[in-house]
């Protein structure tokens, strides 16, 4: 630490953002930030991860944020650096993910002459419907960095975006060390309504949909909600894809709202009440011609209940915990890998406390199932609904607890929009196996093209979903990356890889080529 | 073709795209787009090309606007589908590139529900300073991709985005189709003052700059001002980031105003006057502590005259032609490949009538000596400064001029944003030779560090410059995207290795390592 004489405004930036507790940095720097990263050199407390485009930070920083339970920074250059990074900060926001965006901007004296690479930074932290602190002085600094950390942790986690003016980062800082205090961290509880919830549920039992999202699909809401289950009869489900998900071996392997509008539509059906924990009201992901928009039924009165009061809720039911069920032996798959084997053959082997970022996509509807007795772990999965989030995510799981494995199931389309997260995997030696569902389509939307309707049949259109010509080779890309890879074309080869890549630290990945026809 | 009582609004927003002469779409389509996708069984005449990511969509179709001189079309999928291709937008925005977005939107019904993936894509267009056209009902679609494309055209080329919610696109068309008639183009000349110009040079002479940008790029704009120079003695630039340069032998070789600005600004030491041809008054790419951010002396006068003028006035000169320089020799660089020596390699075996996408970033300084008596080309630079548009524009070049040699000199650091246009590449079969300028490090930024006057020295701030761990190996990249890929680490091989890729059709990739001392 320099004393407050010799500190620049990034180097202000950077000790507040140590005070506030966030000492992690997934870095895409460009010119306006290089205070900035020569502060680095000050701090010793921050950790910078650098990664070679700026939607691999920003989905690090969600999955750091779920797994840390804390907000880690990014580094983004100016408008477009941000723009590149915007589709991950939209998944973040929806998994109410903590994340304070440092982007630089031009010097203000800069601004108005309009150089080639200004923007409108606030309209896309706007976008996000975060908080934007844009420091009107260098004096601001400081201030804007502890409110934006605090905007980001509570009580919903939200994107935080601090704009830097460059000559801020480089003009001697106006707030002298000493005043740097940790600021006291905001209270994340909600108002709760234990009683009326267990009068709901004594008198309505079935009728009642439980269902869990946000901080209430940890291990300890998932458990309660199993036991009111038990103790009333009452529906529990999880949201469709939640941020952080418990499961495996003494979790109740509770359902999750699914995907097909038409699927979940059914799992709401009857419901006269919707107890909302951690979550709102559920609704189609698109509309359908002819289709409605609401999944619940129109009648179903809603309630929102805190997560925190899960627990509480079971307890006032005198609600036991369910006989957990004994974990069966899953069969040990053979034969070519097909959409029906792979899950299994991962549930088999999944180490012990494992996180499992999930973007497998149509190739994963049978993960579930396959992992409900393996070993307890966390499920990270795709929030908002925008691709390239899993190898981000599994980069920021892996910085946030380096002592656990973190398993990346990721399908082959969403793989290439971020692929580069294989070279921080390979640059920070992260514990992550990285599995490609590899089946050279865009299942999802050969699926999707005839669900919205339409009479397609031509090959034009067809082509649209098909990226199979050329196949991909993700093992030469990875290697490529720094990333040792193996192919597997079996569930043999598929169980003797997995094995190997989870035995030896640092990442690994396995191109799992599919058979087309199951 | 379909009659109209069974067109959908999709197909009407095809035809109406064809009307108006816009038959090649860039596509990463989703669920919201799938009637879209569909609507291409029905018009044969429009070219669908897949992108893996929408940043090599956004980026191509910026190519194809340099080369083909009119827009394509690209598919986005809602918001964060056009946030993955907004920084490249941003690039075709600062080309004045005419590009026309079809971005897909939820239902109309199903918008306030907040479903996963919305968000204000409104915003979005309108950061990109570009029209946006939101259409208020089926019947309004027609109009709305007509006025989008008039608005991407002229006078001067835009982004014009066009959003189609899923209704209207399955919904039924309420034009006929006998009602499609292609609209009228927009006039993009400007007003002239050529006499005023030449009484201008007469006066000031060597006092004057004639910057040269947008259209005035071409051939005869450069010639133009070639004979102007030689009349008169005014001193000659082109802007930096040209949107699309030609130059080669019996070219005149102008020089661009350099990317350091302590540079720029000696290239406009002294001038009196400066004159605007399709560019705008030069100004510093950064801010730097205690610089000034303008580039031109302070008490110049700033005249803006239209492109197309700039023969008029050298013929109102009665300037006559430069006797064109005799095209040097080049000699064959020998041993490893460094800065120095590539661009001669490159500048010896340049193929007639190419289009260089040039984003070689610091690796490419000398390479404009180097392609100054090459045969004629067109070089495609970096207008608005957000890297990651080299691999991309090529796509979109090569897609609009399949006759020529499409030659992507590209920075490794910037290779890695958008690298899954190599796939395009590949699957289209587009002759496109990428040269990855390999270098392993962003040594823009290493100058950059230095230029902000930062005192880093720390191994901490280092390393978020130095992209050298691991090393990438963009040939194994290549060759698990489907391009065929060799690796050079003399000038022979570079040499041996480019002849040959440019000799065979179809893309190649020449990762071309740098020594790192020179």
């Amino acid at each position: 630490m320099t004393d407050s004489q010799e500190s620049t405004g990034a180097q202000v930036v950077m000790r507040r953002l140590l005070a506030e507790g966030v000492d992690v940095c997934f870095a895409n720097p460009g010119t306006s930030e290089m205070h900035f990263v020569a502060a680095l050199d000050t701090a010793p407390g921050m950790r910078p991860v650098l990664c070679l485009f700026e939607g691999v930070a920003t989905g690090a920083a969600d999955g750091y944020a779920r797994i840390a339970g804390r907000p880690a920074a990014t580094l983004l250059h100016l408008g477009p650096g941000m723009a590149n990074g915007l589709a991950n900060l939209h998944n973040a926001r929806r998994a109410h993910s903590p994340v304070v965006n440092i982007v630089g901007d031009h010097a203000t004296n800069h601004k108005a002459l309009d150089a080639p690479l200004e923007s409108d930074i606030d309209a896309l932290g706007t976008w996000l419907h975060g908080a934007v602190h844009r420091p009107e002085s260098a004096a601001d600094l400081d201030a804007a960095v502890r409110d934006a950390v605090r905007d980001a942790v509570g009580p919903l986690g939200k994107v935080a975006t601090v704009i830097l003016p460059a000559d801020f980062s480089w003009g001697p800082a106006e707030v002298p060390a000493a005043e740097v205090e940790p600021s006291e961290q905001s209270d994340s509880s909600e108002t709760i309504d234990v009683t009326a919830a267990a009068e709901l549920l004594r008198a309505h039992g079935d009728k009642v949909v439980i269902l869990l999202g946000g901080t209430a699909t940890g291990a300890s809401g998932v458990s309660a909600a199993a036991r009111i289950h038990a103790a009333t009869g009452a529906r529990t489900l999880v949201e469709t894809f939640p941020a952080r998900l418990a499961r495996g071996r003494g979790i109740p392997p509770l359902d999750r709202l699914q995907y097909l509008g038409e699927v979940a539509t059914q799992q709401l059906a009857g419901a006269t009440h919707l107890i909302l924990a951690g979550t709102r009201k559920p609704v189609w992901f698109f509309a359908y011609p002819g289709k409605p928009s609401e999944l619940a039924p129109e009648d179903a009165q809603v309630h929102t209940l805190a997560p925190a009061d899960l627990e509480k809720l079971a307890d006032a039911l005198g609600a036991v915990a369910p006989e957990p069920a004994e974990p069966d032996p899953l069969p040990a798959p053979t034969g070519p890998l097909t959409v029906q084997n792979w899950p299994l053959v991962i549930g088999a082997l999944l180490p012990e406390n494992a996180i499992i970022s999930d973007e497998a996509n149509t190739s994963g509807v049978l993960l579930p199932a396959a992992t409900a007795s393996s070993p307890p772990h966390d499920v990270l999965t795709l929030t908002g609904g925008a691709i390239g989030q899993g190898l981000p995510v599994a980069v920021g799981a892996a910085v946030a607890a380096p002592d656990r494995p973190v398993i990346a199931l990721q399908a082959d389309g969403s793989a290439a929009y971020t692929i580069s997260a294989l070279w921080t995997m390979a640059r920070e030696q992260l514990d992550v196996t990285v599995v490609i569902l590899n089946n050279r389509s865009y299942a999802i939307l050969q699926m999707e093209l005839q669900r919205v309707g339409t009479a397609a049949t031509g090959e034009r259109s067809r082509s649209l979903l098909d990226i199979g010509n050329p196949n991909i080779d993700f093992a030469a890309i990875a290697q490529g990356f720094g990333v040792p890879a193996t192919r597997a074309t079996t569930a043999e080869e598929l169980a003797a890889q997995f094995a190997a890549a989870v035995e030896e630290p640092g990442p690994h990945l396995i191109d799992a080529v599919l058979s087309r026809v199951p």
